[in-house]
């Protein structure tokens, strides 16, 4: 299997994201195709021991900034590093895609080259957060900004499958972000949608679930819009980063608790470990015909490593052809849910 | 000054709210005007050194769950502790009134026996977050799930007002909440709303922020829609009370782990007293003609107290004697916001 990786992806630049890779490669035994520009990349490549991994190099001079309007970019760089990659996932010659890069630009170009599942109308980013209990896939993360409530319900059944394949959970639970429990709580969108999962095939539904809920882990699944997804995720780290801060600055307040600290440093390390995005791996674009990892910009090594994994693991499990044939089951059986919408 | 406070509110009972309405009338100054079961209310009082306090207490046996549909409630239940507290700052005999219950019921209450201020469409539920530069505004918490554009001008003139009085900060910066920086992000609500900001009159508006930039504190008030408000404060919620666990599960893990945490306890005390929503008291409803403070129904003893001290700064400040004046001013001026609207 060989793993396509936006090397020029990514706040941290080639070198964070090839040496990520090459430690995924090995950690999961694939071969890497890395796109970006050649010179930096053989660069990076210079300091690593890549025996027994199979590392292609193709050159993608072509560079897609931060901001760039995504759809429009793609096209006009065709030798761009998630052009090039995404290339090399349609032609066969890789099983799927990682990328740290532009998100909007490798949604963009994912459909541009890739395409759509039939029956799915809108993909949707899928990404875990720690919960008390495992983990929680929050989908969407922020592809779909105003979906329709039928949207919502292909992100359900779609993470339900992801679930299933991924964390092998049978009948995973699914819930429907809300700002409250009962029924009738939700914005118009919400409470459109609640009635339609309540009576979709392919799903277990709780019902609604609230943003505490995410971390709480009483749901597999949780279903939003990708602004709500969005903004609840990075509100959620935000409030990390505070409290990391906040308990940083009062663990140095004093020689003593500083000497302390120091002390306790390989338990705070675990703590980290536990809960860090890094290893919950990068978050499969879903409803795509094809496998697409997109990483969090601020992805580290270890995050790109662990996003190699969890792309591995969707290839393994099939989980484009698995959402494809559940969709195409779908279609073709009575849709209570499409019938009441 | 006199504030009424619902007893009957809150998850953890009457003896709660009292012991810290109690404390907070003490550390503030002003009187109390306690509604709810009377007996209940005498009960807890009796253990209380109320020297100095003038304490009123209003009887007000019907009692509204917090899963019951608001508006009726509150119109049914003319004799519940909401209802009667919201008649005493109607009629006078109360300056403000908070209540750690059913948020619904308030919010509805409030509408019925105060109304809203001229100007103001929607009135929003306004909270402050810690950040790491002191706090955040955030409005609104809950209130409207689906406002229009122009609510979200109102929020942001409203959230200005309420800053300038409550923290002394003059031309508080402005962030519209939105799942990227650029202009062009957002859903459909976040895009229309944008360059109604950028020219309404009498607020400071610096562009679109992230969920993490709340906790990061760039702007000093954050206006979004109560759907989003809600479910970024609860992830916000979640996510710390997994890291609080996690953290807490490294530092037990062995005996010398455990002994070195205890050490650190006044460390992680304060941290934690920094961080505490309890800390940040009650979220005032800005936009009702009348001081409503409506707490977290999880509030302990200090953050009921505290919200008597946001309660009595509102009602100092003549908060919305302000927002009237400014609302009357906007509406006699040209306004290009609603103009371009």
């Amino acid at each position: 299997m060989r793993i396509a990786v936006d090397a020029a992806g990514g706040d941290h630049g080639p070198a964070v994201v090839v040496v990520g890779a090459v430690d995924g490669a090995r950690r999961f035994g694939v071969d890497l195709l890395l796109t970006g520009a050649e010179a930096e990349i053989r660069r990076a490549l210079a300091g690593q021991d890549v025996t027994g991994i199979d590392v292609v190099v193709a050159d993608a001079p072509e560079t897609i900034g931060g901001d760039e309007q995504a759809a429009q970019a793609v096209r006009r760089k065709p030798r761009s590093a998630i052009a090039v990659a995404l290339d090399a996932v349609r032609d066969g010659r890789a099983d799927a895609m990682v990328s740290a890069g532009n998100s909007g630009a490798v949604m963009a170009g994912a459909l541009l080259k890739l395409g759509r599942i039939r029956g799915v109308d809108r993909p949707a980013i899928a990404g875990h957060l720690p919960s008390m209990t495992g983990r929680t896939l929050v989908l969407d993360m922020g592809a779909v900004t105003d979906p329709r409530p039928q949207h919502l319900v292909q992100f359900a059944q779609m993470g339900s499958i992801y679930t299933e394949q991924a964390l092998g959970v049978a009948r995973p639970k699914v819930g429907l972000l809300s700002n409250g429990e009962e029924p009738s709580k939700g914005n118009q969108l919400v409470q459109e949608t609640f009635p339609l999962l309540a009576s979709a095939p392919g799903i277990d539904f709780r019902g609604n679930v609230e943003g505490n809920d995410i971390t709480r882990g009483v749901v597999d699944v949780v279903v939003t819009d990708g602004f709500t997804g969005n903004v609840a995720l990075k509100t959620a780290e935000g409030a990390a980063a505070l409290i990391n801060a906040t308990v940083r600055d009062r663990l140095t307040a004093s020689p003593i608790r500083k000497t302390l600290a120091a002390l306790l440093q390989p338990a705070f390390r675990e703590a980290r470990k536990d809960l860090d995005y890094a290893e919950q791996g990068g978050a499969p674009l879903l409803g795509i015909d094809g496998v697409v990892i997109i990483s969090h910009g601020r992805s580290n090594e270890r995050a790109i490593a662990s996003a190699i994994g969890v792309a591995k693991q969707s290839v393994e499990g099939d989980v484009p052809g698995t959402i494809a044939r559940l969709m195409a089951r779908l279609e073709a059986a009575p849709q209570p849910a499409a019938a009441s919408g």
